[in-house]
């Protein structure tokens, strides 16, 4: 059983909420305290490499209504990486299939003694209804284009790794704002911490709308982009999409793609961010994606320290 | 390594069945000690919730041909709360779509040194066929509309739990017993431990020749309620009814759904029982499903509790 | 922790290679290598029965873009039975449907510090083109037509383990030459440690351009059949084929299937493996598929031992 740092057992003593649903209603505290903790935890396991057992006996539950690779799976790992057991459920081969309700399924599942469910749902507020149904945990993990709590947090973590604060810095969220929860996540959690964002994209998937949350709002990239210190580059949600916004993804790339003509006319230190899975040749050419600047790798691995930071809070 | 109390290295040394096949075939002795069993092991667990490593080492197989929530998944984390590994087999994505046979393929996952295989297929009788052509064990999760063993051990656990004992109840199964495998296992097992068990529906799915298994027919839930200690309130299957077997589901409701009215007229202790996934507003209202009479997600826990104690008792 | 035997630890130091693709590339003495370490793998876990701890805190990706029940499970187990932990990706649920490339799909569950990716896909040459992109271990899990070398290595194994020698053998490749890969790792393997490999089946299926890789051409099994010690019996791929490559499969297993006939043709100690599934009564025969001369599902718990010692050399 290895030894958990006196950091972290303090801020778990101090944590006062039960669920993870949203940055919305987090304080600029809470959130630093959680990436406080995703930072210790990271240097603890070794780069969230080595397998800790501090979590060791609990059992966490995917819930997942939506597909997804990296999510599911950084959630199962950050919980094995602490020495939890895992349990995975999805939308088909479950039992919603003989015409029981979503909430009944999570109460059968809590039953079995589960500590934190982990929910994707299509439908906003699915995981507050199951938080206010059940007993255990109950972490967002994207509700349709609502929040993606965990997401912003690894953004925001990547974003102080590399540039050691957020406080101060311009932040252009570029592209698919309407349906992206990501984005939401972020422009709570970047406010908060005192960063200045900007949300930039086409007319029909950007409306003026969004400042009201504190953000500009600006439609020609190449207008904001010497200002920026990081670009977070998201991606098209064509299965979010009744119509095209856009005349054609050829244009969309030539106005909002980050290419290396974009680059030389960026801050020296400028930091691209995508959440991932990437449209390489849309909102990013692969020159950039893959290139110094990036640090969309770096974004996965911080996925599993900020997952393993959240864990760790929740469970009693 | 946590020492294994004294009683469970007994009853497994006099436990004499490599399978759990149906419950037809067990004696009351040995339903008993399966209880027994079960007791001691929710009690050392506490509750199912603390990891035991009494099966460190084994390997449970899940083979699953039917969907599943609540099952797969018990026993994927009974198997697991005593410490064995699980690997998980569904319909689509074996082999089965290349040509191989339903047995070929078990002893195939067989020979990868399984200890236990536990079986969901539609087909009556497939547990019995493979516990004929492997060496493993072999768990009934469920064949066709045959038996479930582990879900009548849960559901007769859970009476006993909360009643103090089987002999001399009186409990009746409402709904659809033609094509209900919980039915079959519950009444086997209820008979030989002394219960006095009423299955009650509409005649098209509830036939006279049920008499000769020992059970008292009903056709009119009314007449019953008041002579009735618990109710175990079966799902309609309408995805194993070839035609509807009533003329509507608001007239089923209306003839046998446990409702607040009925609840009045029943016995003021009466257990409310439903092995789910229960269709709400069909064989049980809303307010008597989360009411106080409702053993419904004790079920749950249980059902982790009894199948602990198989995997224990099964396993050299 | 268990101690990990010193042979195995210097059978370690001396592997030159972080990936497994194939075993055209691999020397005689590497292959030897490998099937020396899978015997004392296989001795020190009780016939891949006890789990190790050799690789705990490592982590081993399943990513399968094609069906599979065994080998997936096969390697599922080998990683957990030397203590490593799992995560499985299947092509449905996937973020490809989103619009990502493969390679960036693997590179996000690397940045998860995944150890080793074992890869399943359809493209011959897939494995290949990641082992380029990434900097954890690759394993070749099948790519379509082209190699299966776990596959290749667990039959030669199971032929040494049973003939005591690979050198002077004469083996013959029985069926679906042209749409195996299984045959193409067990020519490259078996030619470089000395057997006389002949492949047989219908002209359709076996072209005489195999001879360029050092094998025999045969059209006519029972011709071939007294000079055999081991046969080795492939699939016919339906899924795989185009255009039936033969008039019918009663014709197919005229000629060509192994039934006790054509055993008592055969030499006294003929080994008879296959690769499975099988389709009974088309490459194989009931009774010989369970009889004495039959080694299919010793190729079963063998390939446990292949894979626990590839991924033991890998990992570092």
């Amino acid at each position: 059983m290895d030894a958990v740092p006196r950091d972290l057992l303090r801020a778990r003593e101090t944590w006062r909420h039960r669920h993870l649903l949203d940055l919305e209603r987090l304080t600029a505290e809470e959130l630093t305290a959680i990436l406080d903790v995703a930072a210790v935890i990271k240097q603890e396991s070794d780069d969230c490499r080595r397998k800790l057992s501090w979590l060791a006996g609990r059992t966490v539950a995917n819930l997942f209504f939506e597909n997804s690779t990296r999510t599911r799976t950084s959630f199962s790992l950050a919980a094995r990486r602490l020495g939890a057991d895992t349990v995975e459920f999805s939308a088909s081969g479950s039992s919603l299939s003989k015409g029981e309700t979503f909430v009944d399924t999570a109460r059968n599942i809590e039953a079995m003694n589960v500590d934190v469910m982990v929910v994707r749902h299509g439908t906003p507020g699915t995981p507050h209804l199951l938080a206010q149904q059940l007993e255990c945990s109950v972490i967002n993990a994207g509700d349709g284009a609502h929040e993606h709590p965990t997401q912003g947090l690894l953004d925001i973590f990547t974003i102080r790794e590399r540039c050691g604060r957020i406080a101060g810095l311009t932040i252009a969220l570029v592209g698919d704002i309407a349906h992206s929860r990501t984005a939401r996540s972020n422009i709570w959690g970047l406010t908060k911490l005192g960063a200045h964002v900007i949300v930039c994209g086409p007319s029909t998937l950007v409306s003026r709308g969004w400042e009201k949350f504190g953000v500009e709002v600006a439609y020609d990239l190449d207008e904001i982009l010497p200002r920026c210190d990081v670009l977070n580059l998201l991606r098209i949600q064509f299965e979010r999409q009744a119509t095209r916004p856009f005349p054609s993804v050829r244009e969309y790339a030539l106005l909002y793609a980050m290419d290396r003509r974009r680059l030389e006319r960026a801050k020296p230190g400028i930091v691209i961010m995508a959440p991932g899975p990437i449209n390489r040749g849309v909102e990013i050419t692969p020159d950039v994606a893959d290139g110094p600047h990036s640090v969309i790798l770096d974004q996965v691995t911080n996925g599993l320290a900020v997952r393993m930071a959240v864990l760790w809070l929740l469970t009693r």
